[in-house]
């Protein structure tokens, strides 16, 4: 085994493919990065010796197979939707794959194909999903195997703004997908509580969020993930009475976001009209009727909203520019698009902001007929907004997982996630000598 | 022309098969009515010497163009998603087609062929959509005609309980298709005022209802319908500054409607979890998080709903059965299917209940410089929960046209919605000696 492809050299591309290079300097391997945009992939290898960019239009069968014919293992760095084709190809070609997306029910049902083939399809590889599977099984194995029963399991993740640069009302910018983060929440969130199942619909989503203390650094909200439930087999707890899985948000962002997704202005299901010609003002003014109280447009909307006219979420949506007389200058916007354009200026990161990861498991077991409680949090600041903790966080666990495989110390084979032992400890423990530590907190209920 | 097939025998079939087999007694003709339930189709035919029930199975395509084979006229009471087929059946059997369900853009792609062949299909041709279509026309052709500018237009239906027979705390019986009632509403309305473009999303589309007098009825409530806008282009309104289309309800009903939406109570988009072997009290629990204040689950609803707990919303909600430990035993319901069932039983018409139909058009228009309204309203009762109004007035205007049709009296081709005097006139005088009569106030504003 001698050559890495990586397909995709995007935003989250960076820390991975500089983590691979490095490792094919010293191993003598060769690494291509290939992406629809040469330049893109060139500034990514850097003229480093062992690596080679390339272009490729990924939906030209014939380019991309040619490709994925000559390396030994691919990581497919690609939009969610287009792992499926490459997975095919690295079936036909005999090809291990690596991602740090969701697994799709299409990608499992490939399981059999890729074990018969003595392969390992690895998905899930990143931060969130990715660590969080990692560092969360490493304590629900460490629980279980000195005799605990694990009665509750709360684990939350946030991209965040670090302290640091945070100068915005909303102590929030966009570290990730921004049409993710404008979309999240959509559906109904679905987690267990008391060995009860518990429902929390979109429209109540950010209101019902609850208080999280992460330690030395305060208190912060988190909202429900739309998906807690799945988890119970994943992570091999099965009975468990109490499971959620949650974002953490700076303390008054979910009232805020709440106030959007109430106007209704996450929505992405329909264009607003003339939406090119109509300044951000008139918008507003759209979701307004006689029900509500006269005034001025944002008068009006804070009493749609039910909360003070001069209070801090109406003083975070007027930051945003929703009342100004300025025209939205989009043909056939959705009121998610607008949104998502309007966000994508104000939540910019400048050149010299540190992003912030916050991620926090919290485990109730019983031991020896006691009631313990275990806090293990990770926060990790990045270096500025070139060099993000959310590209490192998501990268490294992608880069060390395509050395461990070229190096042959993965037996698994088949469609898996990074809950295995044999995955988890050797990645945990060489992130921590990239500084990703957790610290754990025991105490007795 | 001699032969006129009518398939579906159901619920909105009654009114429509007794209008048509009574004017085949009159005129000589023959009426088939098919349904897949045999004994459905005879009970409606009575054994009336010119009617012939038929057994058909929809989708056995043979069976089906041997009836329609043998038609003149076909009408189509199938489930609305079932049209298409028989449309393309009528296209190449050159028959006629007539719905009272919307025509969707698939059958409209069909109106070049129904030309070419002398074929009319008609769509729209029962209450709403079809007297709302025909009693707007009459008016909106009146008032153009007298050289009128038309600068309002709101029109609202209501299939409603008569208050002789309103022995509910949400004043609402189902005379109509239950599962449209529960998901009513749901995306974005969509309407225009003073030239805006206006949006209600469905999170507060039972909130922001507006309350509209009924003459002699008093006041009632409205909700506004989804798609407003698109009636500017179908009336011959392009340019109106104010148009709204709404659902009416009694007082009393929006606000309680809108607690089970806010709750999450109708979504039909995920299962709830073992939901055969759950109370309604247990499902009720589901939507409550420890963000929502202590109490019982009632009271904790009442908090989550912010609405007094012994006040008009709870006492509905509590009406219905949601606090009751009584087991839901349907098998992973949604929440929709699960209030569905229960309002099923609940809303159910006793045999001797009367329903009423409320129709009421608002129009506003400038005449020689004179600002006018014009209101005209149609309140209309059932006799008993099998002769309901609902089913009346879907049926007759079906038959009347089916028999304009027969007649040769109806000149229009291709697909076609009952906004053409040629229809609307004679159908509507005809329904006046039916009791369809609409009663105008005229005042100068």
């Amino acid at each position: 085994m001698n050559n890495i492809l990586i397909i995709g050299a995007g935003r989250s591309a960076g820390a991975c493919i500089n983590y691979v290079l490095g490792q094919a300097e010293q191993k003598g391997w060769f690494v291509t990065v290939a992406d629809a945009d040469p330049q893109l992939a060139e500034s990514r290898v850097k003229g480093r010796p062992n690596g080679r960019p390339a272009w490729l239009d990924v939906n030209k069968v014939n380019d991309r197979r040619e490709l994925i014919g000559r390396a030994d293992v691919v990581v497919s760095l690609l939009p969610a939707h287009l792992h499926l084709e490459v997975a095919h190809d690295c079936i036909k070609l005999k090809k291990h794959l690596i991602t740090a997306s969701y697994v799709s029910q299409e990608l499992y049902r490939l399981g059999d194909e890729a074990r018969d083939r003595e392969l390992i399809f690895m998905g899930e590889m990143g931060l969130d999903p990715g660590i969080d599977h990692m560092s969360a099984m490493r304590h629900i194995n460490s629980i279980k195997a000195k005799g605990g029963k694990i009665t509750a399991f709360r684990s939350y993740t946030g991209g965040l703004i670090a302290p640091e640069s945070d100068d915005n009302p909303w102590h929030y910018k966009f570290t990730w997908n921004p049409r993710n983060v404008v979309l999240a929440g959509q559906g109904t969130a679905q987690y267990l509580e008391n060995g009860k199942y518990k429902y929390i619909p979109y429209n109540r989503l950010f209101k019902d969020y609850r208080k999280i203390e992460i330690p030395g650094m305060g208190e912060y909200e988190a909202y429900a993930n739309r998906d807690s439930l799945l988890y119970r087999d994943v992570y091999g707890l099965a009975d468990i009475p109490n499971i959620l899985r949650g974002t953490i948000r700076h303390s008054g962002f979910c009232e805020a976001w709440h106030a959007l997704v109430k106007i209704g202005l996450t929505d992405g299901s329909y264009p607003i009209l003339e939406s090119r010609d109509i300044s951000y003002h008139e918008f507003m003014e759209g979701y307004l009727n006689p029900v509500n109280a006269s005034g001025s447009v944002k008068d009006r909307i804070a009493a749609l909203l039910n909360v003070p006219s001069d209070g801090e979420v109406m003083k975070k949506l007027d930051w945003l520019g929703l009342f100004r007389k300025k025209k939205i200058g989009l043909d056939n916007a959705t009121p998610a698009l607008i949104l998502e354009q309007l966000l994508l200026d104000k939540w910019k990161l400048k050149a010299r902001d540190r992003d912030m990861i916050i991620m926090q498991h919290e485990f109730e077991y019983e031991l020896e007929g006691r009631q313990q409680e275990l806090t293990s949090t990770l926060v990790m600041k990045g270096k500025d907004a070139q060099d993000t903790a959310m590209a490192k966080l998501v990268g490294l666990p992608l880069g060390i997982f395509v050395k461990l495989v070229m190096e042959g110390r993965i037996k698994s084979k088949g469609v898996n996630i990074p809950v295995i032992p044999e995955v988890y400890e050797p990645v945990l423990e060489e992130l921590e000598s990239y500084g990703v530590v957790f610290e754990d907190h025991e105490r007795a209920l």
